[in-house]
């Protein structure tokens, strides 16, 4: 595998920044100027990395989830895991985070679907594909338990999925202004130990 | 009660036109020039009628949520409803709304939590009494369902509300970027007719 060129690092640092811009000030607060600024690229030059700044925010999007596959990938494959006790070790570790990160943040995708999610299409389209896909993995481990028969049955594991999702995000919300962890917490133990349960 | 003043009427224009502008457009994007230039009102003059630009969409918020929580009033004042059954009708009314309104806006609550509810202090404390007063309302409900033999009594009416309100936001978020009613559907349908039932 070649190095990466210069081009692709000063694009991963865009990447970088975007994510924590877009995080702390928004879609529309965000200006290109700071991001480029940032990153020591000339404003002329954004275009040779990015479409324009509709653009630059969908991918900044799949940019900012890949931790998070990569993680909760990591726990589906470890062996001492079953289905159930992959996502609660997941959603556990987050909200140690989110409370070392003094309850700012939450989920760029969440926040920019409030933002934006109904009125640009490029950024619509890049957060549904990103959610179904983050959705997904969270399905393969609730599929998982229902083959252990630790989750129940008599509710697809697709809709499940979805339901710990929705919850979760609707839950972040709520930490951020109550400035707790409880929202969080109400939401895991509601589902994963006991409404999912076989 | 003596009629409302020209400066009460120019001040309920600009809340109106705000709800509308933030919900389109989030806090970053709206800006108090349009607001002013809507309503008809000199820049100069805006801090007659509001601090800064936080303080507006503070009650911007308080503006917004009025009518939701009449509506939900005027349900639980019906004499034909049960507690559940004020939960049901007033969800279902909802969703036939955001149908109606090609999946658009979503709540501006959610979206300003998502966008400013870490970033600025006083959009958090308006958010924040905003979302407890409808949650208490969504509770009385419950807590009516309780005594009325329909809604399960192992868990508190509270925390079922909370979870009920953090649910349905986490699905309207879903619902934006799937240009769908089925994750509110899902909410409901496993939440009132499912998960709180006695």
């Amino acid at each position: 595998m070649s190095s990466p060129t210069r081009k692709q690092i000063k694009r991963e640092q865009l990447l970088d920044y975007g994510v924590q811009a877009l995080m702390n000030q928004g879609y529309h607060g965000t200006g290109l100027k700071e991001v480029l600024d940032f990153v020591n690229i000339p404003k002329g030059s954004f275009y040779n990395y990015f479409d324009n700044k509709e653009q630059f925010a969908a991918e900044a999007v799949g940019h900012y989830i890949e931790p998070f596959i990569q993680r909760l990938t990591g726990h589906l494959q470890n062996p001492e895991l079953d289905g159930l006790g992959v996502l609660k070790r997941y959603y556990a570790e987050l909200i140690v985070e989110v409370e070392l990160a003094d309850y700012k943040g939450g989920c760029l995708l969440g926040n920019l679907i409030g933002e934006v999610g109904d009125t640009s299409e490029i950024c619509r389209c890049s957060l549904l594909t990103t959610v179904e896909r983050y959705a997904r993995l969270q399905e393969s481990a609730l599929v998982r338990g229902q083959q252990e028969g630790t989750v129940r049955t008599d509710r697809s594991a697709k809709s499940m999925a979805d339901l710990l999702l929705n919850g979760w995000q609707g839950a972040l919300l709520r930490m951020k202004i109550q400035r707790s962890t409880a929202p969080l917490e109400d939401c895991c133990s509601t589902l994963l130990d006991d409404y999912f349960k076989a």
